[in-house]
């Protein structure tokens, strides 16, 4: 088995007004020390088996499904499941 | 500077709606050796400074803010920033 996580963000230039909402959030709280928050997604994507087009595959998975690519970025990392 | 990468997601025991509805549609698009997909929400905080009670804060932040503790987990790793 494997497991991809996948980390969806918003693109540099592009205003993330959740991020900042929440930075202000916890300022508000009283944690000063905060500097920069940003906000994105997270997906654990299990297959069952191994197979050679996998990376491929993802790739083609974010590009049409998990990410916005006009304004967002993405990441990923394919672990050994158990 | 401190980059802590937070990762939300719901308790093993809550039903992940939209975790089931990916999967549907990644199989749908003909990917059918997907076998289970799980949706969170991924966080970066930055810090200004290192301080001794990073962790706590951090701890207090995601109790607070970020997770609800009623259906959903967090897990979050420090790193060292730029």
């Amino acid at each position: 088995m494997k497991l991809v996580k996948v980390y969806v963000t918003l693109k540099e230039s592009v205003l993330d007004a959740q991020g900042e909402a929440i930075k202000s959030a916890i300022q508000t709280m009283g944690y000063n020390q905060i500097s920069d928050v940003h906000m994105g997604k997270y997906f654990e994507l299990k297959f069952e088996n191994d197979y050679a087009n996998l990376e491929k595959d993802v790739d083609l998975i974010c590009d049409d499904l998990l990410a916005n690519p006009n304004v967002e970025t993405y990441r990923y990392e394919i672990l050994e499941g158990e």
